[in-house]
């Protein structure tokens, strides 16, 4: 069983390999291949040989290579995961830095910042798509290159290849979350989760299969508790908040229910310390010094700060449970098909589904929530625009998109962040220019 | 835990007796309790004291009674199984008899017979529902009484108890039939099922995990395979027809597009040997005769003639799943909610389900196959007239669904049948009169 | 203002001719164009003189040719219209024989006989639309060609044309019908038309604005009224049958609702006088020798023996209407677009519509009548099947469309049948051999 | 034929008078009540003899009365307006200045104000309607009482009289705005309107029946044009706004899409003369000072600067194409039905209906506009809450009603604006208290 890893040379690649010796035993996987471009091959070269050390140390039976050559990698792979930053982490600090400096959080999930990350990427994965369509057509490739959604939802809309699945980590938080509250193991926790890519909440929370919902809204909107994965800031909700939506907020919400407090605190931040993505930079050049001491066997813990922790088990679980026909339940982004009826048939969606080695299969929702059907809506109104900008390259579709954003909305500062983020990632956006 | 039989006193009872037996390592039931009406009171007895010896036999720990008073007996349920059939065989032969006589089939479950079983059937059930929301309200009702599907959206639509489930073998059959064909273990199969009670399509069969679809087409359109249970006439289909369809069809397809040569055969049996309910009256005294023989403590083989294989099994593994909060699939009737998008949001349809303890949760299927929609929302069109002439005992209601009754459509027939079932059965139809 | 009639040798020419002149003051025809093919060149000859006596008799000035060549006669149209019967009425008593001699009806609009119909027309009307959208992009094309609803659906779907708008006249005779029955002028009658083609009902019914549904019905189900037109058999409907849709049905609907009648009737009449194909083609034999009449300068009284009355005035009013942009409604046939709900977005349905310049915006019904809903989407089922059937050329999609429909259903026949016709047809069905 | 005005003590009222005078030939009104609150009282006195005189000038034979007993006024109405105003000026200053100190737009449509505006008046027009439904069912009643869209979406879902359509004068002042570009008459213009009440576009501009869309866009995007009726303020649009969404927008989309504009302009307008409130308070002493005037026979031209221009027009040319079973068309608010497939069935669009004496039938739309289905799900979604939370009293709805709200989406400020302005308004929120 052939795994390939396209941008092998990220920086969080020692978690997936991490994964992958933890799972052999339920999932064999015996040619592994790391792949990334030019730009990115002495990173390439430090993971290859960290990885080559890790699976050393850990005595599976992997048959490791590292290559700058995809078409050649792609070569009967079974699964294909993409991890990959098209620009690097200089140009998600201008998706930061350039809607800032308009009073606008440079969020690069879902917010202005978001929508240039997906008019670099999606490109980039079409062709990659295309290529895997072609090279290794039964091959499953796992999406987690944010916005994992949108960009989930152009593939499956405009590539050639269908067997697509988009992963994010925060399903998976907010069990861990959830179980922190609760007093439980993550594995007793199960999440209704209603919605979309860094948008989902979770509608029903069951705790070894009974409905705890009441009790887990309750401590939320009463304690104090830190709940909030590493990455991103939190500010906690009202009482009232909790009991009006009725819903499990994912931390992702404060960017559009707290708009103005994040704002001021990432301002503050950003004057203390630059924008996230200089953090990370500085994060990422310790972590590959660590990488490249040859003493170095396993992942080391400092990788936890980089945020995106349980991506990899995310990933790992998912591809274990397709080869194994598991059947269980995980958080996938994949197609509506009517599991949400007041969304697009064909949109995409973040959904619990039966895993199976046909691949998931989305488990039935019926209506939105009334609490916040408008906001769920507006948002996949928006990432449609998106999509259909980051594939056409028409200007007016993405003028619409960046006002349509439920952060920007104003057509003025929509105008001057759109124009401003075009120039500044003129190189990597053949489509618009 | 405490499970009730509402028709307890059926020929089937001892099938069900030795499911909850069998499985009592996972689904421990601690009181059973059969229920029946004062019409039954010498059948319940006779299977009271068979069910009473069966457990004995056994070893297993369960307390038993029977009883006439039904709020007594739901005090405390938390599982209740429906087997009735209103006004017995006898209502039944009149079901069949008057459609041949106007040349129409008289079919019992989506037929012009169906349609009265549906009338006889859901005032009581809705009674029954009625009494279990008021007494025990946290108890599943597992209703395998036909026709199923109708009667279950009946209850779910117009009753105050909403955890309701319809249960049919014909899902597990073809499961069965599919082993056969593909000469494999039942348990390796799976079939994603599209559509609705006794008019259901498998779209896709699953080996394994592995898209088996095409070669059981194959096997089905080419062979002589006897691909049917016991309790149907079957035909065989034409090769084209398969081709055609890309389905797998069930047995009752067989009364919509077979119908000249199924109501010729039905004439030649009728008048050899009456009507199935006639036959089946028969099979029933002796069954009842072997039930009292004292030294009977185990369900009789004979049983299996009468039809209905893997009912029991059906409920008793759906019970076990919710019970043990399982996660496996299974195939029940609950309301669609939009797992099909071209059927109404609340009707009831037969899919595939994660069945947890929170109830069964609809795997989405997205469109009907263009093959076979016409006919499937042509059936669940007429089903909803079905249920609401049912619930208002409207006769124009009732003269539509007859007429909108694929098996039926002609104007003067429909109300030839309508009007001498509507007296036949007069004293089961008060809604009516 | 330049109008173009393909198939203008046809026999009902004529009426169309009248009814142009008769509208002169309001939609102005400066260029009339007769078109037909080789095979009809001779009819086209003598309806082209006829046509000359006429326009030269009214007075009007309007310039009149005919012509084989399509293409040149497309140049500046403004509106197409077309009226051609491919394969003649030879190919449609095969239409009717074959499924007859199968112990079926030989419908022309939605029964087996009408699939063929399709299936023959289809291809050569896209070929039609496809100039147009050429040689005059913003010409209407107007549809009287039958099956009409299904040949629309087919050019509005898969044509690169849309201006397309498929007329019938049975609404209209419907209302003449109401006004008939009301004593009242047509003009004061409307109807609101729910469904599709040949299978439309009217749910309600007002006099000069007022709702006298109820009064309507009641007569219909009370009275032995003559109400059907020339063209098709009629039997009367049972009180109870219109008491029970509450909808005014109109006359096709016996093919469905009385198929055993009809079916009876055709074979007698079959027995006695032919087909009906047979029966018009010594009709139409008649006409040509009077239209040969060189004295003849009006539309000849026998015309109306042919059926159809009123397809030229549906066509003419509707022409007029988009040519003054009057904003009336009339009933046409168009893509739903969501004015019937629980019918596909993109299917034609045959619903009232404000006619203005920029076309036929329909009108909102909303929901189907549950009573008739079943057999409504069970029949627009069928047509996608025949559609798609049509333009593929795909055996299974057409005998996928064989056995869904409401006439044939049985699957042994619908091969038989299919198998029959195809052969028949052979020289005119280009995309399946 | 008999008129109630409810709210007939409004300084609107003039202007329905002189409609209703204007159009007598077509609208033959014969009785003519006002009805008003005893708070009321004085003013209607005021109006009730500027009526009478400006009747008796005109000479056309109508019979005016002006009572404060609503039941008795209702007897044998045929048609009913409600412009009523809970709490009166005095309310609504309260509804824009707590927002305002908040950072918040108070706007009394669609903002926080309209959310207040809403629950102060949907349970009075519940109990009109309630009203109506028992004394004269047949009547008409034509709702201008704002925020229109959303009070009328409450009375048809909710109340017991469903012959209700609200009546906004924005579409007609946009066709005023168009022939102003254009350089035409009113009366030429035709707007294909799309959205909902006060977030209405224009998807298609016909200038006599021809598509000038275009052109329109053009002058909008190009020019300097006052495209504003005088009751909000305008700031014109930026060229690529106009080019991205190739829509028409209404006036008072610039509170959404120049939302920090329009607040900054809102706070020092406040500043300086206080809320629009308070200066509508001024010209309402001012003109009713005129109304006292026993020589004033005619609508004095200051009514104009009251804003609501052309109020009276659509109300009056609603009424009189209903009364004479016109089948024109006119924008109204009414239930969707499916005119716009991807709002919900039953709520309230501002659609363009044919008029007729059996009601407005709406156009069909089909989908939202990609470009901005986003916002219009949005606010549809927040208008849903905003209803049910008027009618239940729901403290944890309003909340999520104001949070949803895309002028207010902190969670924090959400909370504070509700909780005052439910404090401020007491005594005419008997549901929340």
């Amino acid at each position: 069983m052939k795994l390939v890893i396209i941008g092998g040379g990220s920086s969080y690649t020692p978690e997936i390999i991490e994964g992958v010796i933890d799972r052999h035993h339920q999932f064999p996987v015996t040619e592994l291949v790391l792949v990334d471009i030019e730009d990115g091959k002495e990173k390439l070269n430090i993971i290859g040989a960290l990885a080559q050390r890790m699976i050393e140390k850990s005595g599976v039976s992997i048959q490791l290579s590292w290559t700058l050559n995809r078409q050649e990698a792609l070569m009967n792979a079974d699964f294909v995961t993409t991890q990959i930053r098209v620009g690097g982490l200089a140009a998600r600090a201008k998706d930061e830095r350039i809607p800032l400096k308009h009073g606008l959080i440079g969020q690069e999930t879902n917010g202005a910042g978001g929508i240039f990350k997906a008019f670099r990427t999606i490109p980039v994965l079409m062709e990659i798509c295309n290529d895997i369509s072609e090279i290794c057509p039964n091959a499953w490739l796992i999406n987690f290159t944010n916005p994992a959604g949108i960009v989930t939802e152009a593939l499956l809309k405009y590539s050639a290849h269908k067997k697509v699945i988009g992963v994010c980590n925060i399903p998976f938080n907010m069990k861990h979350s959830v179980a922190e509250i609760m007093g439980c193991n993550p594995e007793e926790v199960e999440i209704e989760f209603i919605g979309i890519n860094h948008f989902v909440f979770g509608s029903k929370v069951l705790i070894r299969g009974e409905d705890k919902t009441d009790q887990v809204l309750a401590k939320l909107s009463n304690s104090e508790l830190n709940y909030s994965p590493a990455n991103i800031v939190s500010l906690g909700w009202k009482k009232e908040f909790i009991e009006s939506i009725k819903l499990l907020p994912n931390p992702y919400h404060q960017y559009y229910f707290q708009t103005d407090e994040v704002l001021k605190k990432d301002i503050k931040a950003f004057h203390e310390n630059g924008t996230r993505a200089e953090i990370v930079q500085q994060v990422e050049r310790e972590l590959f010094q660590k990488y490249q001491d040859p003493n170095l066997q396993v992942k080391p813990k400092e990788l936890e700060k980089r945020g995106g922790a349980y991506y990899s088990h995310a990933a790992c679980s998912l591809m274990a449970s397709i080869y194994n026909n598991k059947g269980d339940i995980q958080t996938v982004n994949i197609q509506n098909h009517g599991a949400i009826s007041d969304l697009p048939f064909d949109c995409v969606i973040e959904v619990n589904a039966v895993i199976t080695k046909d691949g998931p299969k989305p488990v039935t929702i019926g209506r939105l929530p009334k609490q916040v059907k408008a906001v769920i809506q507006q948002m996949k109104g928006f990432e449609e625009l998106v999509v259909e900008a980051a594939v056409t390259g028409d200007y007016s579709l993405a003028y619409a998109s960046m006002i349509m954003n439920p952060l920007v909305r104003n057509e003025s500062k929509a105008k001057a962040v759109l124009d401003e983020l075009l120039e500044a990632h003129r190189e990597y956006l053949p489509q618009f220019h």
